[in-house]
């Protein structure tokens, strides 16, 4: 449905999109089936970008095989989606949600962030920061649909909407669950959590890296809805009419106002943040408990 | 029953009303019926105070027609009374609730946000500060017995105090709903909030301006207890008698401990927080908005 | 089972335990019944510290007769214990429970603060501050088994655990009872408190100096688990299993990463703090107020 962005996109580029924007191969396709409004789809190779069947709405797909892993790539592709649609009068909510149903986002890819070199792991996390920064204060409101496993980066994306909404599978695991990999959660995801679940259960869940099944996730608070699998999309659609209904300008100076001070702790410190993220991950045992785990998983796949 | 004051409070003596009472003519009156210690009520046009039945405990009635809007003069008033009661011996505990059941506070008068000049709205801001400034941090124990519709300034009110109960009845919704005027709670506010029901509950609630009724609101943790109407003010009185069994001074230092760092990010900055105030009042966009919605109101009176 | 430490432990080595470890006749026994690894038992007069049968897991059993008053002997053996703990590789988690059933600790012992000099105030508090530190900070796994009454100290000491286990008996009250005794819990005690159960319920139990029942302590969050009093350290060991399970590195620099910054808080001011617990205990009133509580223990012992 979408084109494909045809090229390696550079990473200044990645911190301007609006730059990448004017140039660049974005693919523009004919409405969607449903998108009555007249409006485009648009979208990148791992990201779709469909209008939404209510006006003002669009809904942000990952499509990045076989489980939606934060690549550079897609990390790169989702912060240019998101600015075009921050930018775009049209749009002034977004539902987040994956192609495949089964998984939202596995995550970090850990193949950045094993045996690259210290500059690739500086451009990934800078990248990685940056998504959050974008989702946190987008002025958009945004809704995760999720409908598949969301641990970690698919937790973090999740935490950095304005609602979420849970597909009610058992499968279907959300949480931070860095420590069981031997890593760690940067502080403002740390800060991120504590300010969805508080201070205690965010302390607990962050140490024995906890992935919480559905109604415990409810219950903790990490998501705010758990629904019927088919229902996720019509949920979603109907919460954010609710949120539809307040003016823009009032709704986006109470939210800057709530993550304000937790984004600028990160936006003070982003090298050091990034400098401690490329120190952590280049440490011998790091890089070999990352490289197990990896060959773990390539021999299940084999 | 009360006096009134027979002038326009000066704002200066706003911010000392020991000046103002030295001078003023603050009515008072012959003991309440059920007062039986021997105290005298006093209280102001708007203001009543009267001794509670049960020693070192007055009740504090709002008593603004129709619906107790927070006029710069009950704002004034209020601050006087507090004072007063503050530096009196004969009171530990206020319970604070409105002369007429149905409207606890309708929140701060719109008309002192429209239509005025830039110093009108200063004063105006600096009262509600003061108001504020002075509930948060009382040595008193402050309950609110809500017993009546509580949205905005109600809802700041009622935040400030101590414990609060409210009225069982579907229409007291309480919550701060700025933004469907299209206005935006004080950070000051928000901070409050946060400290009653977390920041996520208060994201929520503050976005999309959330008016909770009563079982809501205790779910959330608006109020503290829920019980039904003909029992709000014998529910205050027994819980302050839970409160008045701690020694005033440990109690006062740790409220004065759990609430100063909050209370001090306001005292940093009044000046700043009234600027905002006022060039954010005087936009064309939001007088416009208040004068829709004032005369919506007058509409629906006529 | 443990010899005693035969000396008073001079308050210069409270602070680098290790110096005393080194020459002091911390006593050492053979294997507990049931330590199947090997491992020994040691301990002091007042601090029993025995393996428990499961790998790298020790149990701390408070032993101060009669209720385990944090008289200025216990904290001193307390730190020391953990600090060895804390060093010793063959140790990777701690239950901290009352060797005594019945009382888990009374708290401060309140004869260190009455009728004593300045001198010795400002000893018996650094000693607190330090107990709560090397607790709050530990890089050990440490969980609560709280098998008897546990308020103030007693409750400090399971606030800064990671996980607490409470028997569920009605009279095991858990709480932050200061103000009854006419003083005020420390601003980083009162951190603690808010961290753990959030803002709202902290200024509440702290000023009422609310002492919950199980089921009420496991409802506003004080304990994480209640449990019949004969599966209290059972389930301390099933709950220790699941965080022995995650890799150290990563468990202890998340849990730096929640606790840092409010252990900083202290860090950065030890000294005003004992500053101000010494006058504050100092007053007659305190004095009097401390003298007496204790007249009614005693002539209720005699």
């Amino acid at each position: 449905m979408a084109l494909a962005v045809g090229m390696r996109v550079a990473v200044r580029a990645l911190f301007r999109p609006w730059t990448l924007l004017r140039g660049a191969a974005l693919g523009c396709t004919e409405p969607a089936a449903g998108g009555g409004d007249g409006a485009r789809s648009f979208g990148s190779q791992r990201v779709l970008v469909e209008p939404a069947p209510a006006a003002g709405v669009a809904v942000m797909k990952f499509k990045n095989p076989p489980v939606n892993s934060l690549s550079l790539e897609l990390l790169t592709e989702l912060v240019i989606s998101l600015e075009k649609l921050e930018n775009d009068k049209t749009f002034r909510g977004v539902i987040l949600t994956s192609d495949y149903p089964r998984v939202f986002s596995a995550g970090l890819d850990l193949t950045e962030m094993c045996g690259r070199n210290p500059a690739h792991y500086a451009e990934y996390w800078k990248a990685v920061q940056e998504l959050w920064l974008q989702l946190y204060l987008s002025n958009l409101v945004l809704i995760a649909a999720i409908n598949g496993a969301c641990p970690a980066g698919g937790c973090l994306i999740s935490l950095a909407c304005d609602y979420r909404v849970l597909a009610d599978n058992p499968k279907y695991l959300i949480g931070l669950n860095e420590t069981l990999l031997g890593i760690v959660a940067p502080f403002w995801l740390k800060d991120t959590l504590v300010n969805t679940i508080g201070h205690r259960a965010a302390e607990r869940a962050l140490q024995l890296g906890l992935l919480f099944p559905p109604a415990e996730a409810l219950q903790v608070g990490m998501v705010d809805q758990v629904v019927p699998e088919d229902q996720v999309q019509n949920t979603a659609l109907s919460v954010m009419a609710q949120w539809m209904a307040i003016a823009d300008h009032a709704r986006q100076l109470t939210k800057n106002m709530m993550r304000k001070p937790t984004a600028d702790r990160l936006v003070k410190q982003r090298d050091p943040d990034i400098q401690n993220f490329v120190s952590f991950i280049s440490r011998d045992s790091i890089q070999k408990s990352l490289r197990t785990y990896l060959d773990k998983l390539k021999a299940k796949k084999d």
